[in-house]
């Protein structure tokens, strides 16, 4: 008799896991079933603003590998519309629905493995359940944004300035639409500095997107069953198509019911091996909280590229092998229209929050050599500890060129170098790629000069 | 009665040093002469193909200080037209020639900075001084350039298939020439192992650059008063206009015969504060050897990054500070038309003249996610050190935003991480900037199985 493997939630981390877990065991040895409440498996969510904005052609375009895929390739029974909705970590089996039928099933298992992603925050406000009011999480989202589009929107709102809010904004101006976007804090983008936050803003409006910033929704007017209106303390804005980018939390609820301790920062609790604390009960992916390598603390991330690493490394531990995974530096990077956005590490208010005493930088550069056609503007901020000099966190916004380079900000945190390592660093240099000086140098320099202790020649 | 600081060459190099001296040092205390013996001081000399390609508009766009600009922001007295001719340490004195009138004065000096540059290799073949043949180093050589392009030239001929070489040969395909390229080693980059270099031959072809591999010049033919032919061992190519991208060395002649020591590489040899062998005397820039950070070896590197730090570091230093220069890792990047070239670190050939055991990997994969348009393929390929897993070295060859991706690469080799380590890092993913594993990852990743110990559950 070969174990068995129940995967809950079909999309990276999960799929990752019982990929790899395919790998090191056969069918022989390890039967994998994979539960997943939607219509597809293993997709790139991320990819949801590029289809509605048709810059992908085909919904199909964002899926890495079908059930079908899985079951042909890989021996894993991938099965779409079956929800996961109990699990009973003593008797090591879950409760399955399916979604078709309402019909209910119990499965057993050797081993689990917990990937149920990550669930929109959707506040509880009047209105909200209206037609045309959108999560952006599944592809099944994506079908119903793109049928308020069919269905003639002309005006979208956007609620909450974050990543996904804003890649949503560039998305319905590619569409043609009249976009606004209403953000409860004095800026888009809070994980930037507000300095850099207003770079962002700036380029918002330069796009075209109204801004209503500072501003908190308190509810949704419909007509005719569908949403008409966002309404603020500042009056109502009229919408046909509303996006909520208010952020995400680990959907851990079916971990906390079912014993599996969840984390303070409501993601599910596991070691660097994405073990839980229930024997048996592996998780990964945007539902578990992971470690922060420079605040030292526990994170909820939702990222794919996470969500892959883990849901690998589970599977490459429960299939008998041997990996960690290592933590998080923060590092995220976004593209809108022509602006390109990163950062890494901690911005000002998470290094306050861990008790770090930081100096910062802000230098202006350019992506090229500023002779070489299409130089572009960049603005690069950095934070360094007080007296070691460590790199604590970097921000980017520029044009084309740009936000890539938060790379190797990552790099020098991973490693804890500090600003005046960073700026001797060898990094290439050609005029269509940087100037003579790369802005990561010249911003390394800046933090370096300030952290620098006074010698007696410099008073 | 201030010091005086005399430095020998106006660019990168030298007036980095002149710059920081002044920061730290007053005219009160410090009276700096900088001499140069052609017509420009503190240029680009990178950004010449792109002027005679006609990206960059004007020659005066490539000086970043004139001159007038250093005397009268810097009070820093620049003479160009002025060859220094003869070093005189022991009086701490220097010959100068004003090359107007050939006249010749002597200088003393407290500090003596030599940063005199690289010169190209000019192979002693015949007819080599025939008009129409340049080699591309200076400004002036740039505007020799033009001018054999005003005089008519259609076809030209690259001899050597360095970056200089090859920058140029995009410059003459922008400007409509016929372009063929002779390269005496069977690819062209020959710091690219083969199987890299042959992604670049066969980019190049597609460009329309005829290429030559394998084949030695032996000398040129002279039509009219000018180049008329490249003789080849397989027959003559006919040339308007000649090209000699076949290399550079340290111009370090003025100081070994002064009796400054210079090193096996031809290079000067310095400390890391860039001082030589001999008190008072600063040497930095392409003039001088630097320590390879992975060989562990003295070498030399003509690259406007290192001269502008080294000369930053000199003057620092000469200016009562503490500085030093760490030495580099082989960081390189080019591009050429729409093809981008970058390593770090060591190539095979340099890791079998270092002594190391290594395994390499190549991987294929895309600057952006599969779906997202626009994405470009690249080539990437790493050595990792045989049983620690160190990396050794990274290439890439591909299209729009795979080069600059070579800084993670030489970030991680300044840290000395091993494969295993670089796989897991937290790197920047979004759709228009990568896959969900950047190809950075993946090629870790590949190398790392490739170096992992056989584990029992593997066998």
């Amino acid at each position: 008799m070969p174990d068995r493997l129940l995967v809950v939630g079909g999309d990276a981390a999960g799929m990752s896991a019982a990929s790899q877990a395919r790998r090191r065991r056969s069918v022989d040895q390890l039967e994998i079933i994979a539960f997943e409440r939607g219509n597809h498996t293993s997709y790139s969510a991320c990819g949801i603003p590029y289809l509605v904005g048709g810059l992908v052609g085909e919904l199909d375009d964002l899926v890495v590998r079908t059930p079908e895929v899985f079951r042909d390739r890989f021996d894993i029974d991938a099965r779409t519309g079956h929800e996961v909705v109990a699990i009973d970590p003593d008797e090591r089996a879950v409760t399955v629905r399916r979604l078709d039928n309402d019909s209910e099933y119990r499965e057993t298992y050797d081993h689990l493995v917990i990937a149920t992603g990550a669930e929109p925050v959707r506040p509880s406000l009047p209105g909200i359940d209206a037609r045309g009011i959108h999560g952006v999480q599944t592809l099944d989202d994506a079908v119903k944004v793109e049928r308020s589009l069919s269905e003639g929107a002309r005006r979208a709102v956007i609620v909450g300035g974050g990543y996904i809010g804003l890649e949503m904004a560039e998305a319905f101006l590619l569409r043609g639409l009249e976009v606004t976007l209403v953000e409860q804090a004095p800026q888009p983008m809070v994980t930037l500095d507000p300095e850099m936050g207003a770079l962002v803003a700036d380029a918002l409006r330069q796009m075209g997107v109204k801004l209503h910033l500072n501003i908190a929704v308190s509810g949704f007017e419909e007509a005719g069953g569908r949403v008409s209106s966002v309404v603020t303390e500042e009056g109502d804005i009229p919408a046909d198509v509303v996006v909520l980018g208010t952020g995400t939390r680990p959907a851990a609820g079916l971990a906390r019911e079912s014993g599996i301790p969840v984390g303070e920062t409501g993601g599910i609790r596991t070691d660097a091996r994405m073990r839980t604390e229930i024997e048996g009960v592996w998780a990964a992916g945007d539902c578990v909280e992971t470690f922060h390598r420079i605040s030292r603390r526990a994170v909820a991330i939702a990222l794919g590229t996470h969500a892959n690493k883990q849901g690998r490394v589970a599977g490459i531990n429960l299939g008998g092998g041997y990996a960690t995974f290592p933590g998080v530096v923060g590092t995220a990077v976004s593209k809108i229209c022509s602006v390109e956005v990163a950062r890494t590490g901690l911005n000002e208010g998470q290094a306050e929050a861990a008790g770090l005493r930081f100096e910062s930088v802000v230098v202006e550069s350019t992506t090229r050599a500023g002779y070489y056609p299409g130089a572009k503007k960049m603005t690069m901020k950095l934070l360094a500890e007080v007296g070691t000099g460590r790199l604590l966190g970097a921000q980017i916004v520029g044009e084309e060129g740009a936000a890539k380079r938060i790379d190797v900000f990552a790099t020098a945190l991973w490693n804890e170098m500090t600003v005046e390592e960073i700026q001797e660093m060898d990094l290439s240099y050609a005029p269509p790629f940087s100037p003579v000086w790369d802005p990561v140098l010249i911003a390394a320099r800046k933090a370096a000069e300030l952290n620098a202790p006074a010698r007696p020649d410099d008073v």
